[in-house]
């Protein structure tokens, strides 16, 4: 590492001890405030995402823009050779696939999603840059088996172990299965994304071949968590197949188990900022796998 | 056991091989449909339970009235002679209370509410018969970390591990701490409790001990489950604390870990009509103990 891309850590976690959360020190909106209702998206939802971190569009994409992806997913579903595949996570213990990484780059079709035309200029509206690509992925949940994610913040992992310097960056959740309240919809804390919460101990290399089944480090201390939700609650939108949700890259958010017989997958594209790219780890280990963290093309995407 | 109490298995479960659910042979509603109008049960909710197999009350009792139970509640957790105690169930290899059964023998104010006027008028309206507790449990689910129950019908357990012969039974859960979408709240299916579904595999011995943490005997089989949630769907009444569901005795049920910071503690009192009395389990193993299965107190109930 030279000392060009040697950053100052402004976002310090897996400590060895308890510091207290502290207010985000990067714009949510990156677009001055001044320029909010030049659109695409109103300056009311531009202000909603400011506040509570997050966003949701009903039906988004229709039933049948999405009926192809989900043709395409069923296939993989079935798809041996990708069970065994780098990017391919599979349940703890199970023979289930519970992520595919890096999607877009298996599939032309999902590849060609990410330059959506109104999915990009919404994002580059918040961002106010250029964007590309950090990570793409599906996460499952069948009936009956599918199992959770504990609370955390995206981007205390991506700034940790992927060297993501700051909060210029954001997720797309598209659902792909109708989410409903028992199927382990995704839940969001508003106005979380507010805070940084500094997480305790040191992350062990190759820490993501456990974390992704089932994250133990970097996850926020029960106080901070406990604090967040009494004054903001906890939010869980639901809707039909082509619904989207927009949430802020420090946004803590988790997901129950699906006790439903009803399978849930959502389809989660990372923007980040052109100028907010990856340098070494801030944790110090070495950088984590390309599907996990794109560090080969930074190139700005083009709407299709 | 003598031929006197030999009664005809008329709910086979715990079998070798799966046999389709079939409907209920006994009625919901035990009242003639001529007297549903009587009262204190409208009969418009009368129906409504003998349709969906449960129905809500917000708000049944006032906070008032919750408070001293509230109170008595937070003693008993901090109660080290309690959690050794033989009806004191902890969390899968953990040290906190899952379940505390037989609240009402421990607790003279939980056993005056078992009691309670407006509560008893209601059962004996919807079991036509004088009735006592068959079981009383407080269910504990502390913040972060309060485990779920997995699907199931108690009628498919108190029949088979502890000869209650026919579905004349019913739950009252009364909310302790406010149920919301993300504490964990019971989940019901409408209308299951019109099928009984025999479950495969042998019951072992004192299987209690096992089942109370987490069931695996005599959980419904999926097929089946989803049958009934896509003619049915799911729902999860919430409400603030003093709210009360009614559920039937062989309404599937069920609930998901607590992920939000909120406990959720609900109380449970079983009302068996004095007409179902238990006799020898139908699994034939030995009867489970008197905190989980009532042997020794049939004597109807009286209003306080």
């Amino acid at each position: 590492m030279n000392t060009e891309t040697r950053l100052q850590d402004e976002f310090p976690t897996r400590l060895e001890r308890k510091v207290e959360m502290f207010q985000r020190l990067d714009p949510v909106v990156h677009t001055p405030e001044e320029r909010w209702a030049e659109g695409p998206l109103s300056e009311e939802r531009v202000r909603e995402f400011d506040e509570k971190g997050f966003m949701f569009f009903e039906s988004f994409f229709s039933q049948d823009e999405m009926d192809g992806f989900i043709r395409e997913l069923k296939d993989y579903e079935d798809d041996e050779d990708l069970k065994v595949s780098e990017g391919t996570i599979l349940e703890p213990g199970k023979e289930e696939i519970r992520s595919i990484f890096g999607i877009h780059e298996i599939s032309e079709r999902f590849d060609r999603l990410t330059r959506d035309p109104k999915l990009l200029a919404m994002v580059k509206q918040l961002l106010d840059s250029d964007v590309y690509i950090h990570q793409s992925r599906i996460n499952y949940k069948p009936g009956f088996k599918g199992k959770g994610f504990n609370w955390h913040s995206d981007f205390e992992t991506w700034h940790s172990e992927d060297g993501m310097p700051k909060m210029r960056c954001l997720s797309c959740s598209i659902v792909m299965t109708d989410n409903n309240e028992f199927n382990g919809p995704l839940m969001l804390i508003p106005g979380s994304h507010k805070n940084f919460i500094p997480c305790v101990g040191r992350t062990p290399e190759n820490n993501y071949k456990k974390s992704l089944k089932s994250q133990t480090i970097g996850v926020p201390d029960d106080r901070s968590l406990q604090q967040l939700m009494d004054e903001g609650f906890i939010e869980a939108p639901k809707g039909p197949a082509g619904s989207l949700i927009v949430f802020e890259c420090n946004t803590l958010h988790g997901s129950n188990t699906n006790m439903s017989c009803w399978p849930r997958s959502n389809l989660f594209f990372v923007y980040n900022s052109v100028h907010n790219t990856l340098v070494e780890p801030f944790c110090g280990n070495k950088p984590r796998p390309q599907f996990l963290a794109n560090r080969k093309n930074w190139e700005p995407l083009k709407p299709v």
